[in-house]
């Protein structure tokens, strides 16, 4: 089989509506769209948390977060769990990282286990299974800012160097006629960073993966996750890109009245977050947003200059590229900012997966709208490579057979969860961590939301595609939520831990007992009827005789 | 604190109700009795699953069979799993096993992580964290007998030299006219073993615990786990106990003609099973049940025997005795033979705990019958021991406030489980390994029985205590079985593998992001009001002023 590689691109904090393929009528993805027309849109697909870590852990892991474990950001995804390195690289794939994993090790079960933090397997653990080209998960707060990012050594090297933190006080501050302010203000991040487009983030990090590409030797076939942090908060971008949109081109907030009256008791928790009282404001909508659209195009342009990189050296002949995103961003719509509650602009991402094998040529350019789920690509990666999908390690569903055009049985319901237990209200909620439990299932025509100890959410999508009511508490649609707690139950009750044996030696198990001679219940030799008689125990002669 | 032991002490297919302090009229077990009259008979106890292996792997880990993901006799326990050596050894307690496990290593784990077979981690994890004094599982057919089975050499030190696999030929065969015959029928099981009283399984693993104990320096605390195989079948006793008893002794099956029509379609599966098929006949009750019950009265003897020793050594006053099954016996009742489904007798276990400090001297010679779960028993055992209960990865609760007669507040459900994909009957099901999936969930009124696939199943425990009428299909008791299955859903829901961060330290996570000056969606820095300041980027001077 000819190599066959994977450009696994992640966005963070990408809602799904902020590209030109997907719908947005201002925004300019030129390079997105055109991977678009070479692949498929799955214009339906929801992120397995909305936000980053335990987003990140489902997609590394194709495992649900309630399988995974790893609710929060910063919990450690445990020891035991397989992570992408474990699935592909058996398989001859390298899976190379350049950017963000958000991958926490667990340190307390290594120590269990004896698993040295220097070892191979210490590293592979820690680093979700991917080699670290270069690792950087983002967002280096001056109190948490460790000294060995290497954006920061590249920034001091190119002399910006009168700051102990040039991520933040550089890449993701500007320059007011007061003073330097962090990005971490909205009030004035429509001025330029104070680092060049160059020395920015997104080009900086789309130059590391030309740099893999260009030391790689070829010898084995790689996925390469080139995982970009923005346009992720602090909103900031370089000139030309924090003036490349204006107000005029941001598009109306998805919100209205009704959704202030009446509102579920933990929605409105999360609507009155600082986040939401910014963005439930015009004034940081017009300021945020065409920055947050500035490091949308220049991501694209870093696409357009990798994907051409990539074309001279014949690579987009064997590299299935895959475009997403972890989660998507409220800007503002329903009310709120930031991400973690099911709206669509925070759970759905998007997904473009351009498979350039013969194989795809039928859905070129076409849009799918099943349900689709982070979980999926592993599965897909697995299968892309000649993989077995192992059903009782992945909860999610490989979609090669999709992208081959091939009418096959899909899901009927998506499920995606949130772990409210770290937001700054939770003392107000009254409820310890472990019962901060959110969950999403949305079939096509409705989500339906389930946080024990609140009432329920119920979008009606095909009636209300803007989920501005909440039918949780409508009498008439009463059957319609029991229907979707159903679907939850049954989703919770699948089997997600019984991992150490493979269906298909399941099989080769069901009756072992009775083969190996372990009788159970029989009267004598009369109960084997119709069965291989070697299983019975021999009658045997008296000692002696 | 003074050193204070445990003695876990598990029979393996003990009923409930067979035991004289229990309710049997016949059976003769005064020295478990007198044990319940010290301590406290939990009467409404669960187990996990009624089957061995995924039961013990409940017991040992503390976690529902979902939890730990060992469904299956002899499925692998994965590497990840904590068991109860990681949760009591650390408090300074030894973990000793004389007898069952029926834990089976995660080897492909224990791989993939670099955990060598022989390095002390990896025994540690292959022996479910006991330090192996003797380790038996109990049953050894002749196609499976390892060669290293203690007890096959002690048979063959002792003479029974004739057979190469003494376990099946000598401790669990009769002799007959025409031959020797394997227990595995059990046409003639009412004459004795081949092997003495003093040499059969019970006294040799009583007399291996007591050896432990003599030899123990007394410088830990121990848990001892003298783990039993019998009464489980082959039911074969040696002389006297195979003629103790008598079919007058033999209490009146649990059935009726009526579970017979219209019965739930996969319970008949069940209740057609070789063993149904056998124990459906009085003849095969009158000759098995007998026995059985002399097998009980065997360990009664010897628990009095050991019970002497212990108390002797002065070891009664500061060892916990615990007493328990890791599931029960259908030996006819419903029409069923063996386990593995929901019926009492299958699923309910005896369950006995005798605290001899003073705290327990309330509870003494009392009946708990609360909703009691096998998992219950290791976070009893670390409170017991003076250890922390970790709610994110411990199940179970502990028992020793209602040990200590406090009014606490309790769970109103208990769940047990079992997964059908290893019966033979499999095939017949259509159905693939993971979807065989079988949960029951009882509550002091109700017990409900939910497998996908198939009707549900419902008893009312209060008017039909033998569980006779299923109304699985009743009309008018629709809306308990949608609070049944209510109940089942939010148990599913809960999380079981966010283990990585404890509720203490995940409260301490809250807000924390903030507080290291992550701030998001601030306009400015008038979004702090009321909080410390001190999370404010400073604004900074212009560079070069």
């Amino acid at each position: 089989m000819a190599r066959r590689n994977i450009l696994f691109i992640m966005c963070d904090q990408l809602r799904f509506d902020y590209l030109g393929c997907t719908g947005h009528p201002t925004i300019k993805t030129p390079n997105i769209d055109a991977l678009a027309a070479r692949g498929v849109t799955f214009s339906n697909t929801y992120c397995q948390s909305p936000i980053c870590g335990p987003s990140r852990m489902s997609f590394y892991t194709g495992r649900y977060v309630s399988s995974h474990g790893s609710a929060s950001n910063f919990a450690p995804l445990r020891i035991g769990e397989r992570n992408i390195g474990h699935h592909l690289n058996p398989l001859g794939m390298r899976t190379v990282l350049v950017g963000k994993t958000h991958m926490i090790a667990d340190r307390e079960g290594m120590k269990r286990l004896g698993v040295e933090a220097d070892s191979a397997v210490g590293v592979h653990h820690a680093q979700a299974g991917f080699e670290t080209y270069e690792r950087d998960d983002g967002v280096h707060p001056d109190s948490m800012v460790r000294p060995d990012v290497v954006y920061n050594q590249y920034l001091r090297s190119k002399g910006y160097a009168e700051d102990d933190n040039p991520w933040h006080w550089v890449a993701n501050a500007v320059q007011t006629d007061e003073g330097v302010r962090s990005g971490f203000f909205n009030d004035c991040v429509d001025l330029p960073a104070r680092v060049t487009d160059e020395d920015s983030e997104t080009p900086y990090m789309t130059r590391r993966a030309m740099e893999f590409l260009a030391e790689d030797d070829g010898e084995k076939p790689w996925l390469l996750h080139l995982s970009y942090i923005k346009p992720h908060w602090p909103y900031v971008a370089p000139a030309p890109y924090n003036d490349m949109y204006s107000a005029e081109d941001v598009v109306p907030a998805i919100r209205s009245e009704g959704e202030l009256a009446d509102t579920n008791p933990l929605m409105k928790l999360f609507m009155e977050r600082v986040a939401g009282k910014t963005f439930g404001k015009d004034t940081a909508r017009e300021t945020v947003i065409p920055v947050y659209m500035g490091l949308i195009s220049q991501i694209d342009d870093q696409l357009g200059i990798l994907f051409e990189f990539m074309g001279k050296r014949g690579l987009l002949d064997d590299t299935m590229v895959v475009f997403t995103s972890d989660h998507g961003d409220y800007l503002g719509d329903h009310w709120m900012g930031d991400k973690d509650y099911f709206h669509n602009p925070s759970v759905r991402i998007p997904l473009i997966v351009a498979d350039p094998s013969e194989a795809a040529d039928t859905t070129r350019g076409t849009v799918d709208d099943s349900l689709v789920e982070a979980i999926d690509l592993l599965p897909t990666f697995i299968e892309h490579q000649g993989g077995e999908v192992a059903r009782n390690i992945l909860d999610g569903r490989s979609l090669m057979p999709r992208i081959r055009g091939e009418d096959i049985e899909w899901r009927s319901y998506s499920v995606s969860e949130y772990d409210y237990s770290c937001q700054v209200f939770r003392p107000e909620t009254g409820r310890m961590p472990l019962d901060c439990r959110t969950y999403m299932v949305a079939t096509e025509r409705w989500k339906y939301v389930h946080a024990p100890g609140y009432p329920p959410v119920l979008f009606d999508l095909e009636n209300d595609p803007d989920e501005l009511v909440d039918l949780g508490l409508s009498a008439e649609h009463k059957g319609v939520r029991q229907m979707m707690a159903d679907h939850l139950a049954d989703w919770a009750l699948r089997y997600r831990q019984r991992e150490t044996w493979s269906e298909e030696h399941n099989v080769r198990m069901t009756g072992m007992e009775e083969q190996l001679g372990v009788l159970i219940g029989y009267w004598n030799e009369g109960d084997a009827k119709g069965k291989d008689p070697g299983i019975l125990p021999k009658r045997r002669p008296v000692a002696g005789d």
